[in-house]
């Protein structure tokens, strides 16, 4: 019987045309993330479950995590998200790094899920994280670069929307405004997390659930309902838009308007996941409907360091993932056509694959990437296969060039033909590059 | 109970020094490979696990593979080696790729075995291969771009070698001059795999127990012994130098030594672990025995893709691990440092935050990468932390530089310190980049 050719599934496979694709994504997180400072780390894909079960959740702990027994008995899990990873990493060298302390990797995650539209099992997740500040310079900081990146892909601001909350807003709203005990603040806040996924009808009817009795006599369930309509932290209840968060909140998104982002709004409906959160949150989304899932999101998380037996340090992070920012490309016909790497096809003319090495290692040594084509193949063949490649340039090369150090170079998009030296070659090629 | 801040046994956490380093490893890879024409190409992580049971050797699968089962109930396996995704990939579209067809990767593999120096559970490995040549031609290329790698590193000839050897010769001398069974033929090769590693007399006792007693008295472990000996193609009895397989390597030695490699050399106990081999298996160490381990090992591997239900092609790749590698580059004190990806630390003075940030949208939108401080700490502390991570060049910013539009730019290597214009630090800066 054969091997099967499908990768495993929601994994993907990378052919080079996708690679070049991902490798121009990447490359755009990497220098606008480096052009604010931040430097690269990374650390290994398999981590100790101890790290997920303190702070992730436990629906990803329980339920999504590729979790197994090594062979020597220790149960390790294929990294879900980086943060964990991040912490222990800072938190290993908390008195030797110099903060303000500016961090990016792109690792690849791995979660068990049902495959469906932005969402793959495997993925890759640009992640920026900011530790030692305490003010929300940090959140403006994060966001801006996050706006920098969508700019850097040529998309325009009213493609998509920053959404931010506050974790402390929705404490003072769920322990001081609603009085609620810490079971049901918590059961409502993974609740608003799941809004946008079900019905109206149904989030209404799971609100009731986690309230008493008592509470709906007192219309605390209708009250929830209608914080959760508010778009404006001035259309808060005063007492709550009076709150300190309330103010940290509003501060933010007035300094992100000044600095020229225009689609920035508070969202009392984001939760973010994460069990780790302990201040604002917020996440980017398309504003095309077509792409409801979340394109980057992140939030303050000041205690995940101090886990690790430390001294605990304010820390703000996003994570960014290629899946959905696929889609938003794609849907707003942003994804580019990125050139082969490959500058030259070398088709060789007849049996002198050892009398054209000279040749060709001096034409790579000035920087032309070539790929020789020495089969015993006709002509027309050869240049099919530079073609399929993408290779603008062929090269020919037989005993008579060789003896005459004239080559010919035809443009393949062009078809213009030249007989030139091994310099002329370097700088025709490299002026049209 | 803290979370312990140690990475997996056998795994590395690259902070951020440590990553520049990787980076500059693997940018040094792909500017090679690319100048050769080949394609960078990615694969999952996760594979099945049908995939090594084919062709990788028991060793591997039963005893080294991290092996377990999804949620799913599949048997998943973390990639211990690429060949297998890589063939796959090009079974998968075998009629629609164009050849001679060169793809290149570097993929984190992993392997359960004893942490050691020159192997670890997870390393990064550079995959080269090509497919569509049946001539020796493809390994010459292969082994000239190992070695124009370890030129790009600073590398001398005299610091590494390559060794040759032709799983067909051995055949020849398993099956027509010592006429062995197939099983006894497996396990020698098995052995000889493990030659350096275990003494003379373990190795000579180990031999004998692969034969039978007959074969004693005919002294086919002595003939064994004697010709594990020789270093010479030609220095082999003649029936065995006369053979195909020897004329092969001969000839491939030589055109490698006409390409300028001057360190490549016959070595009969070159076996290469993996079942899949076919043709001539190569591999490239380290001239100091400090370093044991090949750096870079392949060989041409014709049958496996044709196991994926296509038509077979004809292939030869190599593995560069980074790990020995590295070990390499430092026993050679050829470890460069690599500068920090930062070239401003931005020092503001007094609560400039938000009128400073259209200054440094524009020096960054000049291409400057700047680390902005805004802490309340005082200047030298903020400079500590700049020189902490080695960045060049301190900015001061404060309201009267912004009300004059002249900055002071402080060279922290040399101390010189000037007072200039945006314009003028973009290009101060780049000049001396």
């Amino acid at each position: 019987m054969s091997l099967s050719t499908q990768a495993y599934k929601g994994a993907r496979d990378f052919y080079p045309e996708d690679k070049r694709l991902q490798n121009y994504i990447f490359s755009t997180f990497r220098s606008v993330a480096e052009s604010f400072g931040y430097e690269e780390y990374d650390a290994p894909i398999l981590e100790n479950i101890e790290l997920y079960k303190a702070k992730s959740g436990e629906e990803i702990v329980n339920e999504q995590t590729y979790t197994f027994k090594d062979r020597g008995d220790r149960e390790v899990v294929i990294r879900p998200e980086m943060t964990p990873s991040v912490s222990r990493l800072v938190a290993g060298r908390r008195q030797e790094l110099g903060y303000p302390l500016r961090w990016y990797s792109i690792p690849v995650l791995w979660r068990y899920e049902r495959p469906q539209r932005g969402r793959l099992r495997e993925h890759w997740q640009l992640n920026v994280d900011i530790f030692g500040i305490e003010n929300n310079q940090a959140e403006h900081e994060l966001i801006l670069l996050a706006d920098r990146i969508m700019n850097q892909f040529g998309a325009q601001q009213s493609m998509y929307k920053f959404s931010l909350n506050h974790r402390g807003l929705m404490d003072y709203i769920f322990d001081s405004y609603l009085q609620l005990n810490s079971e049901q603040a918590h059961k409502i806040a993974k609740l608003i997390d799941k809004m946008n996924k079900i019905s109206p009808e149904d989030f209404a009817s799971a609100l009731k659930d986690c309230l008493d009795q008592g509470q709906l006599t007192n219309q605390l369930d209708k009250k929830l309902l209608d914080l959760l309509q508010i778009s404006q932290i001035s259309d808060l209840p005063s007492e709550v838009a009076d709150s300190q968060p309330a103010k940290e909140l509003q501060e933010l998104i007035d300094s992100l308007t000044d600095s020229g982002l225009a689609n920035v709004n508070f969202n009392i409906s984001i939760m973010r996941g994460f069990d780790y959160y302990t201040g604002i949150v917020f996440e980017m989304n398309d504003t095309d409907p077509d792409n409801p899932r979340s394109i980057m999101g992140g939030g303050r998380y000041d205690g995940l360091v101090g886990l690790f037996g430390v001294e605990p340090i304010a820390t703000v992070g996003f994570g960014w993932g290629d899946v959905t920012l696929k889609d938003f490309l794609n849907t707003h016909k942003l994804l580019p056509t990125v050139a082969s790497q490959t500058d030259v096809y070398a088709v060789l003319v007849g049996d002198v694959y050892n009398q054209a090495q000279s040749l060709i290692a001096d034409l790579r040594s000035q920087g032309l990437r070539i790929a020789v084509d020495s089969t015993d193949r006709k002509i027309p063949a050869k240049i099919k296969t530079a073609l399929k490649k993408d290779i603008k340039y062929a090269l020919f090369i037989g005993p008579e060039e060789l003896e005459g150090n004239q080559f010919n170079l035809k443009n393949l998009q062009s078809q213009q033909e030249e007989k030139l030296s091994p310099q002329s070659i370097v700088s025709t090629i490299q002026r049209t590059a």
